[in-house]
């Protein structure tokens, strides 16, 4: 598997883990699940050498990504001029892997996502890099452990094979978020995975479904491919990115791409995308209370189903279901089933041009 | 009423108000209700001029107390080698109030509660001057508002005198803290009041009911009463506190003491005594929240019942009837009706030995 490449998409913010996540210090940078950020976990758990991972993200974080986890060479770092959503971001990446191995494949994933078994996750790929080399699109489809209505779904169709232990199947096609009661047919149906974003393909393979369904930004990659090691290639870099398409990569080309196949697999996946997710995560104690401490003290008397992000000495008394989320300068306590709304908060403090806490 | 003093008590802590009350800034210093702290606010409110107020208070807390009512004078800053209850540190501040005037009328007087109506209390202090120079020992209760088992109750006996349009009743005896029937039972009858802890008299006529009821400790009054004023002052005082006994003021001579009068009087009085109690304090907003921000901003969505306190950006969302103390270096969430049992992780850390947030 020596053609066997990472492209981990570093760009987002994740404002629904605000007040931790900030512009500054996006998701991927925080130890949520352990003492190391997510961005490291995302990194040390690849079977993958440093030298064959590689990073897309802005500019203003390489740095910090850089010191994070030093081991992976900075000209790995691939810098967007700024953000277009994932479909620029991983053709960007690619083409950068594409000129580095004609003969690549590429592991599409994420910076900020949670693997609790890393040894499957791996096992996985392995089985994904076999699929890709035989012309294969892989993705990776959770089993999903109740009817979310945050995920997008995918359907499997005829099995295609089984490779190191796994089911695989032909895609029967991808499924934007539904609403509840789809949700809830989907489980029950047993043939539908959520789509984790993780995909395993041919570098060439995925270029190729650009210059077949978007053949604009197809022409834009080429410019930029062109470029690459030349002294123009910041200039040619800003100019392409600024006519740019803003998509993501599962509209521009996954959804509707060729050879499309699935592998449905158990692994404790968990995109981490809110408070109340992050407690699912973490271990609990008997009242089912989940701490992030990094060391601190957090006395907890009569509470239950409570999560605890804080690095000071925390009290709290006969309260349940509640998420206390305590930075240097903000101080969030919200219900556990309100999580979601973090988002309003943010959207509310940029609508007002205060940008003190974002 | 020139021989009109006043004497705060201002040794306390107040270990209820954790975690913002401390130790090294107990809670007469804190800025609970306003801007100005509690013993700011206990000084301010007081027809009295400074020369004529009198605070006992601990070594330690005496700089502090002096930097922030500076106009009191350095030398009516009585100091208690250690705490003995408020016994002992009654009968040490009259002591030195009568060597300043043989003739003083004293109100004893709490440095941390809260009178919403100070010119009720002030015309109070009025009517009680008049009953102690006709040789009463008065005593301000306050018209309980609901059946608290947190207080000691007063209870009226006959009418003595309406003086200053305030109806003065012979007290028919104190009664500790009841339980909750005998509490409903005691505002059912209309006679009784919540002891405030006020009292003013003649300085000789409580020196002369510690003679009575309390000799061995009228005898160490005038041993240190001796010493006032001479090189061997501070000697005395501490070989005397050393063996002083350790009782309130009430249990002491109060509760038995001879021409006892309780002047019921509705002033908007709080001992602030408790997160909850705070909360009924200050002003609430529409869904009843209460913040002590001191300027910075409280962000609540979907919000009820509930006290912050906290000088950071605190966002809340989805919650009830909860309580959030917010200092520097410890974070308490409580519900409300739990904010008693702060008390208990108090003692919890003492236990531990660990006085790091103590």
């Amino acid at each position: 598997m020596d053609n066997f490449y990472a492209l981990i998409m570093a760009g987002g913010g994740g404002t629904r883990l605000w007040p931790l996540s900030r512009k500054s210090r996006p998701k991927q940078m925080l130890p949520l699940v352990e003492e190391r950020s997510m961005f490291q976990m995302s990194v040390e758990r690849l079977d993958i050498p440093p030298e064959r991972i590689f990073i897309v993200t802005g500019r203003e974080h390489v740095e910090m990504l850089h010191e994070d986890v030093p081991e992976i060479p900075i000209e790995n770092y691939i810098v967007e001029p700024f953000g277009r959503d994932s479909g620029p971001a991983a053709g960007l990446g690619i083409i950068h892997i594409q000129q580095r191995d004609p003969e690549a494949v590429v592991a599409i994933l994420g910076s900020d996502h949670y693997i609790a078994d890393t040894v499957k996750f791996n096992r996985t790929l392995v089985a994904a890099h076999n699929l890709a080399t035989r012309g294969h699109i892989v993705t990776l489809g959770v089993s999903p452990s109740y009817p979310s209505t945050g995920f997008g779904y995918i359907k499997r169709g005829e099995q295609l094979d089984v490779v190191e232990g796994f089911q695989c199947y032909h895609s029967a096609g991808f499924t934007e978020k539904p609403d509840g009661d789809t949700a809830i047919h989907f489980l029950t149906t047993g043939l539908y995975s959520w789509n984790s974003g993780m995909f395993i393909c041919k570098a060439n393979q995925v270029l190729n479904e650009f210059a077949r369904q978007q053949p604009a930004m197809y022409a834009q990659f080429e410019m930029i491919a062109h470029a690459i090691g030349h002294a123009e290639y910041d200039d040619t870099l800003g100019r392409v990115w600024s006519t740019m398409k803003k998509i993501s990569l599962d509209y521009a080309v996954m959804e509707c791409a060729d050879n499309m196949v699935v592998i449905p697999v158990d692994m404790g996946w968990s995109d981490v995308g809110s408070w109340s997710s992050l407690g699912e995560v973490l271990a609990a104690d008997l009242d089912g209370n989940v701490s992030q401490s990094h060391g601190s003290a957090h006395i907890k008397i009569d509470t239950k189903q409570t999560l605890i992000v804080s690095d000071r000495m925390v009290v709290t008394i006969g309260i349940e279901e509640i998420v206390i989320v305590d930075t240097d300068d903000v101080l969030l306590v919200c219900h556990r089933d309100r999580s979601q709304d973090v988002r309003q908060v943010v959207a509310r403090l940029k609508d007002a041009g205060d940008d003190t806490y974002l």
